[in-house]
């Protein structure tokens, strides 16, 4: 574990709470407009559409996509279920920039600058670098570097992502830690040869999520959060 | 001007003082290894390599090549003239590493913790991605998003690099500001779109430096450094 220099971070769910920050946030901006809608259901039905979305891009059906333009679209798709189908389009792109504007854990911002102190710390998100840049900006996250699937023009868990990171940073992948609260990001990581680590986020999908509570094989870090994360890692 | 949402910088020479940096860091430790050297004449070569390799690359001669393979290929040319042929591989990696632990300018930090408070500031270098991700570690660079010419596998002042950058961004060019202490690459930027901002460093080269004084066109900033482009910016 001497060994690793940087930390490559998931970012939606791992750092920052995206369903409940989309219900806060457009539950304000709602509230101010007299607009009624389930928020975090429209929240979770949004995000059911990015793994599906992304596949298509993963084989090719469609050409290289940004994820705003992934979010617009399926947005687009359900705002007449929602009922908001009469906004117009400034409001669909502030809607749709929500994603920009997600509010991390409680633990990351303490987690990350100790991590900051020791580690070079990156992203590595299928966001797209404007989104990530807008929300580290947004969320004061620290990071020293931003890796997007825009910067590879591949989707994780593709392994050009992964192995893309480390070869940008110089390292070889045993140097290259992510840390993820998902099992299947790091299985595809671990797979690549990068070190892993893993910390929960069991309210991530909501207070019934029944996926990724627990790690699913033996990480090199198990951690409960962030700052447990830098604990366990000496810093 | 009230347009502009984000501001790149170049680095060699705009941010760091890559001479004097190489001068002080190899003249420490060729000091404590009793190897004399005039580091500075061979900061100056070595310098003087970078435009012509950069040449061959952008002219599609050679490969897309990173500038850390370019500095160990001009490095290993100079040897011999500086009597240093005799250094093993790890002094070699150590000596071509040094382009990853420059100083910055006086003002730099200042100016940029105080831009960075309104603005997204980032790099827009031919540095590569390690180069860049360890010097700003070295000099404590607060950067929101890093961009080189290995992003876009171009180097400046090739137009995919100002472009690049502002399509990650999701910025037009005209909401981008590129700042430079070298009229070429602001009139480059220029001519694709981008805002600029000129400040002098007067002895990037040494004391006897001739060029870049001074503005050579009607920038849209001229500051005397990054403190007084923080002023003029508002912030």
């Amino acid at each position: 574990m001497t060994q690793v220099q940087a930390l490559v971070f998931d970012v939606f769910g791992t750092v920052v709470d995206w369903r409940g920050s989309i219900a806060a946030d457009l539950g304000a901006w709602g509230a101010q407009r007299g607009i009624a809608c389930d928020w975090a259901a429209l929240a979770d039905d949004w995000r059911a559409r990015y793994q599906p979305q992304m596949q298509r891009v993963r084989s090719g059906a469609v050409p290289w996509t940004v994820l705003d333009a992934l979010h617009r679209e399926a947005l687009e798709e359900l705002l007449p279920k929602y009922g908001l189908q009469h906004l117009d389009e400034a409001d669909r792109c502030h809607l749709n920039r929500v994603w920009h504007r997600l509010n991390p854990w409680a633990d990351v911002r303490e987690g990350l600058r100790r991590l900051k102190s020791r580690y070079v710390i990156g992203t590595l998100s299928n966001g797209n670098v404007a989104l990530l840049v807008n929300m580290a900006k947004h969320a004061d996250l620290p990071w020293d570097v931003v890796f997007s699937a825009e910067t590879f023009h591949a989707y994780k868990p593709l392994p050009q992502t992964y192995l893309g990171a480390a070869h940008m940073l110089d390292l070889r992948p045993g140097e290259l830690m992510l840390c993820a609260a998902h099992n299947d990001d790091l299985a595809a990581a671990r797979a690549q040869g990068l070190r892993t680590a893993f910390m929960p986020r069991p309210t991530e999908y909501g207070p019934s999520q029944t996926k990724n509570l627990g790690p699913e094989q033996d990480w090199d870090v198990v951690a409960s959060d962030f700052v447990d994360l830098a604990q366990r890692l000496g810093v």
